[in-house]
This record gives C-alpha cells, structure tokens and sequence, in this order.
C-alpha cells in the first residue's frame, strides 16, 4: 500500500491573480510545501538529505488543471511518492475543493542531485524506503515538452535577490511567471489554462538574466527559459479560450 | 475598549528568502491579511465596502522589526483598528513567535477611496463603527519617508500581470521588492532589516515600469520608486550591520 499524505490550505489573496484565481507558480509550490511535509512526516528531512550530501530536486512536473481555486478557498492537497527506479521517484498530487471536487493534478519527476559534483546520484534506500514507493526497473517514458521553434515573444527578467528561497534555489514560481507573463494580458485575460508540461534542465542564479521565449499556436503555447544558448527550462501549454 | 484581532500563520519556505527568513514584502501581506479577516468577521467586507463604491487603500506603513521570522516558524498576528478621525483611520499590527515573544510591530494609516472619482473620502459610519476604534478629530502627525536625494543605485522593474492581485492592484510585495532588491546582494547579505517607513502616492499599473531608485547612506537607505518625474512610492529604512 503505497502511502498517502494531505493537507488543507487556505488561498489567500496574495496568492492570486487579477482573475482572482491563484497562478499556477503558486499552486505548484503549494503542492510542493505538501510533498516536504510528507517528507519530514516519513523523517526524511531536508537536513538528513543533506547530511548524505544530497538534494531532491524536480526536472519535470505534468500538470492538469480542472479549475484554479480562488482567494479564501479551502484547498486538500494529497499526495504519494508512487514508484522509484534507481535513479527517478515518481510523485504524484491532488488538489481538491472542499466538497471533494478535484481541482488539478501534477505528475511530478524527482533526483537525488550531489550537491557538490552537481550530478544525479542513485536512490539512497535510506531516503527512499520510508515513503513506502513501489520499486521498479522501469523508467517511464514521460512525454517531454515542445520548445519554441520560431518564438513570437521575448521578454527578459533579471534575477532578483527575492527570488532565491530557503532552499537556495530561484523558487519555481519564478519559471512560471517569466513563461507566462511573456504571452502579454491580451492573452493571458481571454485564455485559462489547461494542462502544463514543464521541463528543468538548469539551474538559474542570482544576477542572471533569465530570456522567456514563447510561441503561440491557438490554444497551444510553447516556452523556453534561457541565460544563453542552452536551455534552462522548456514547457507547453494547452489553454481553452475564455 | 478597542477591539483586537488575532490569526496565526505559518511561514513557508517558498515566503523565504536567501537569508533563511521571511521577506519584508511578504510579512506586510500577511498583515494585510489579517486585517481584511478582521474587517470580514464585523461585517465590513469587501464587497460591503465596494458596494459604497469605495475601498480601503493604506497611505503608510511604518515597521519596525525585531527578527524576521524563519521556514516552519507559526506566528501569531495581531491587529487593532485603534483610532481614526474623519479621512484617516490608523492600524497597529504585531506578530509574535510561538513563546509570546515579538517579532515586529507596524503602525498603518488607512483611507477610504471612491473606486470612481480616485478620491479620499470621508468616513463612513457604517464602515467604520464596526471596529470600535477611537474617535478622535486630530490627525497624527507621522514621520514621512524621506527619498533619495542623489540616488545611487537605479534599476528598472516592468509590471508583470502576475504582479496585480484579486485586488487589483499591484501587491504590496512588489514594492518592497522593487525598493530592496536595487540595494544589490552584498548590501543585502551583509546587513538586517530594522525599521521601514514606506509612503503610497500614487498606483502602479501593468505594462507600466517602475523605476527604484535608492541611495545608502551607512545603515540608512532612501528609495523612490517612479514612472515618470512623480514619485508613486517613497520609502526610508534603517538597518544593522550582520
């Protein structure tokens, strides 16, 4: 029986947009909060996973969206660390209102990282086993997210100080606001989002300039984060229109 | 008796920063929040206010802060609406860590706004008698922040459409990142927050760019953010070398 995990929160206006409704950055980070506490819960916190040199870190969440709750909403978010291979755990999350109705949910992609060769490591059992995940051989062949082939939109945000968190890290909501905000009010007023595929590949620091490329096609939106030539974050978005 | 109002919170990492510690930005909203509860709970919400065609929009905030309060930490928040005279309604905010001990404190002015004409009006009876606070014709003669007056940092800040809240306006937070962030890393790494006197003038809108402008003087820094030649924001702090 693999184990669940919840918790309720509340939306609060700040964590809302000018529809009202919260942006997706937050609600993913909500959904994160959850899975550190079902970490600490099992007793593997981030300070045991530091104590072996290690961090989690996520390079790709799958995201589905019925509705986006809006500010003073109770949300239950529930999550499970599902199956492990020896190299990626696989997580999965649920947001529900408060008569149950299910509002998203996210299929998330975690690696234990060295935090000093900044290389993927194996499973550790003793950072893995509490969470009582299914093991398996098999890596899933998870659909990766389009880029940009010819982008119609550019923007660039500079790394502020405010967006490296506890963790060290640009926090995700970042990656999220840089992608969307590129699409412009226009869009963004007349269209809801549906389902996000978002890919991280490299770490962004302090004093960079992230450059948030995108293209429109319809209702679907494709994105890419870049500091230079490479890219540090790749997405695509499937909205319906308003 | 003035009537208080207390909620408790807990501080998440993605409301941290670099420094381990909750923003500044972040922690006026919670205030701000907690106020809005309170309003909420004697029946002078939101929509009753609108419904007068008008808003509650802050003029001033003066913090002074003990210790900015760490990921995980529960904070109590507490507020009064404790006196107000006839365009001026003064808030006093404190938060306190889980032995009882504070944390911050924050005096706030509050104005009634006609959501039409953009005007302070007078204060309404039925707006106001809810909270209990004093009666009283004078008006407190605050300290004003005072700007830069040979700026020496400036950097510039486009509106985002994730930066306007179900409010809609531009959330408080980004101000305060504005302000602090053009300080630079190593200002900001080597000293702490004590006391922020910050003074709203005029809003902001999206796809306007704001422009922060600071000037350190030792512990003492001024800043200004702008649009054009008219300042929208003006704000003093003082600090403590780490």
């Amino acid at each position: 029986m693999v184990q669940e995990f919840s918790e309720s929160q509340r939306i609060v206006y700040y964590d809302t947009e000018i529809t009202g409704c919260v942006g997706i950055g937050k609600l993913v980070d909500m959904m994160m909060l959850i899975s550190e506490d079902h970490s600490a819960s099992v007793g593997v916190t981030n300070e045991k996973v530091q104590s072996y040199g290690l961090g989690w870190v996520v390079t790709q969440h799958i995201v589905d969206i019925t509705r986006l709750p809006k500010a003073n909403e109770i949300v239950k978010i529930t999550t499970k660390a599902e199956n492990y291979n020896p190299f990626f755990c696989y997580r999965n999350f649920w947001v529900y209102d408060e008569n149950g109705k299910e509002l998203a949910k996210m299929h998330s992609v975690f690696v234990l990282m060295d935090q000093t060769k900044r290389k993927i490591t194996r499973m550790q059992p003793e950072l893995i086993e509490p969470f009582e995940a299914e093991y398996t051989k098999k890596i899933e062949r998870l659909p990766l997210p389009k880029g940009p082939t010819v982008p119609d939109k550019k923007q660039e945000y500079k790394v502020r100080f405010m967006d490296i968190d506890a963790n060290q890290h640009v926090n995700n909501v970042h990656y999220f606001d840089w992608m969307l905000d590129s699409l412009g009010a226009d869009f963004l007023k007349t269209h809801t989002l549906k389902h996000m595929n978002i890919q991280y590949k490299q770490e962004i620091y302090y004093g960079q300039t992230a450059i948030s490329e995108a293209q429109v096609d319809g209702v679907n939106t494709y994105h890419k984060i870049r500091v230079d030539d490479n890219p540090n974050c790749v997405a695509e978005c499937l909205w319906t229109n308003n």
